[in-house]
């Protein structure tokens, strides 16, 4: 850090990614991306995009916000593409918290809800999750401020009820609540059509997971008209041209290709049961998951020494080392293949440990 | 503005981009894009991504920022990639200034130094141009805080030497002095090599312009390694996949044809010279331009009346309305044909105002 940085950051930790190696090739189960390529109408789509680049991208993003509320079944003036969604969320602290708006969001859930209320100066009161890793919907009511709730939850996989979530937003009459369904298409249910109800709800959506385009960066905010006005001023005051025109491209044919992304989901989720199963039956505690991933541990080997293990074996899962999380790990469900590859390697690492 | 928008916001005004029509083919000469396609090799390079892009994009960016500092003959340490220069400029405003430590501009320049200042809660000094809409080195000199300069200019195309520059650096040793240089390439000097006795200086840049590459997004940051840190703790905490896959291979392969973007900026820059005699002669004060922009005025036709009557005519040309610029049009320089039509346009258009 240099003398220059406002000391305002004196004590910020970013946000660290999943590891993204390069010096060999991993079976990657580390950031949740996806096993499967994109739909091909995505990729033409992108292709053609590139021959265009001199142009800038739409700043408005019309086609590609009417594209994916068509979808929904939304207004247009109810989407909004994001950079990814880090950025809708980042938007979203920025517009509806402040020193004098806190955030909640549970005590174990996507690390990143913590950086982006350290980086704005915002307050945050955290959640501890219920013993079984479940979201504590109780303990989220009762504490006042606009709650970041990420269904199914990260890195757990656990997912609220949309009438639990209901729970929240009645709660919070005067508070934003954002739902951040990353993971949503893997077998939780949808916050979207309680966009009709509630002028509080803002849920977020990415096209890294389940439509394949994590290297793209494309995510959405859906919400009322008025909340998805107040993000559109906040981007056009940040950056009005942050969706690319290949990206916008790519969205745009993946959206006309839901079916495959259907039938990638519906294989990501049979994966997911077997897997479950397979680590169980090797002796893991496996928290059960409605998104791409499963958190376990193991009663004979620590979350550490596991991670080091796989690594060791080709394999990147992800390893947390704060205290609440350290003894797990985060496994990516990837393909048939990769699935039957990670079972592989804990078998003969738990033969070695024994 | 929902009832949930943060009341720090109530007054904020969002920079508005040149339009980009979609329901008619124009002559585009208001957002100071290339008139050329990207090169070959960012093209090639962006489709093969297209084929990657389930898995997420490198958030150290290595490869990108390598290329580009080899190129600029500066550390891997000392550049930064981000999505657009207004990513760079806005985590600028974030970590150099605060409400006790003001931004400091051109009265006119690039409007959204103002925005930013505006979203951030940072007040800042407007310094007037000097008459002849160059930009007052000695004003710049004596204000307090951290400085922002687009050189050139925008929307005027006026450019400081580097030893101005070196004043305005000197005169600030303990606020950061940010240098815009998204219009360099077309014959300004950089201020690139000054990172090295500098320890303030932050230089900025875009692939958006002298590239072709505008709806790729690509911007980047190039400072002393401490000042860069700083700016990567904020883009960490912010977007840390920030720039996707395809722009990092488009990006590279840009850098790779050196050659192309020299010569298309010559060729700009013959055009520029044209366009500036030829509109001279039609009786036009133009401000004498080192960007791939002309910002003229006629003393018989009103800047708003000519900017209609261009657009009528499938051309348009981007016209501000505040009152110190709205004599005059910024007419980005295409290619020789689009010069062509812009200055037959133009002559029917006087012939008519007779």
């Amino acid at each position: 850090m240099s003398r220059f940085l406002h000391e305002r950051y004196a004590n910020l930790v970013p946000y660290v990614p999943g590891e993204q190696p390069r010096e060999r090739t991993y079976i990657k189960l580390n950031t949740n991306e996806s096993p499967f390529p994109p739909s091909p109408r995505a990729i033409e789509a992108a292709k053609r995009e590139a021959e265009r680049l001199q142009l800038y991208s739409d700043p408005t993003a019309k086609k590609l916000n009417e594209s994916f509320a068509a979808l929904l079944g939304v207004g247009t003036d109810e989407v909004m593409a994001t950079n990814g969604s880090d950025e809708i969320l980042n938007f979203a602290f920025m517009a509806f918290c402040g020193k004098d708006r806190p955030a909640v969001f549970p005590n174990i859930t996507y690390g990143f809800y913590r950086v982006f209320a350290d980086l704005h100066g915002i307050p945050f009161t955290e959640v501890p999750l219920n013993k079984d890793f479940s979201v504590d919907v109780d303990g989220l009511c009762q504490k006042k401020g606009t709650v970041f709730l990420a269904n199914p939850n990260a890195p757990t996989g656990t997912a609220l009820s949309v009438r639990e979530i209901e729970r929240i937003l009645n709660a919070h009459p005067n508070d934003v609540v954002v739902i951040d369904e990353a993971y949503v298409d893997f077998g939780a249910e949808t916050c979207v059509p309680l966009i009709r109800r509630y002028e509080n709800l803002l849920v977020t959506q990415t096209f890294s997971k389940s439509r394949s385009m994590a290297g793209a960066r494309l995510g959405f905010g859906i919400a009322q008209a008025p909340l998805i006005a107040d993000l559109q001023a906040i981007r056009n005051s940040t950056n009005p041209y942050n969706v690319n025109r290949m990206t916008m491209a790519a969205g745009i044919g993946a959206i006309e290709d839901e079916a495959q992304t259907k039938k990638n989901c519906e294989i990501i989720i049979k994966n997911r049961e077997f897997c479950t199963h397979a680590l169980r039956n090797y002796g893991f505690e496996v928290v059960p998951s409605q998104a791409n991933f499963l958190f376990a541990k193991h009663p004979k080997i620590g979350g550490k020494a596991l991670y080091l293990a796989l690594r060791e074996r080709g394999i990147l899962v992800r390893h947390f080392e704060t205290p609440l999380l350290k003894d797990y790990n985060r496994i990516t469900v990837g393909s048939a293949d990769e699935v039957n590859a990670l079972l592989a390697a804990i078998q003969m690492i738990l033969e070695e440990n024994k």
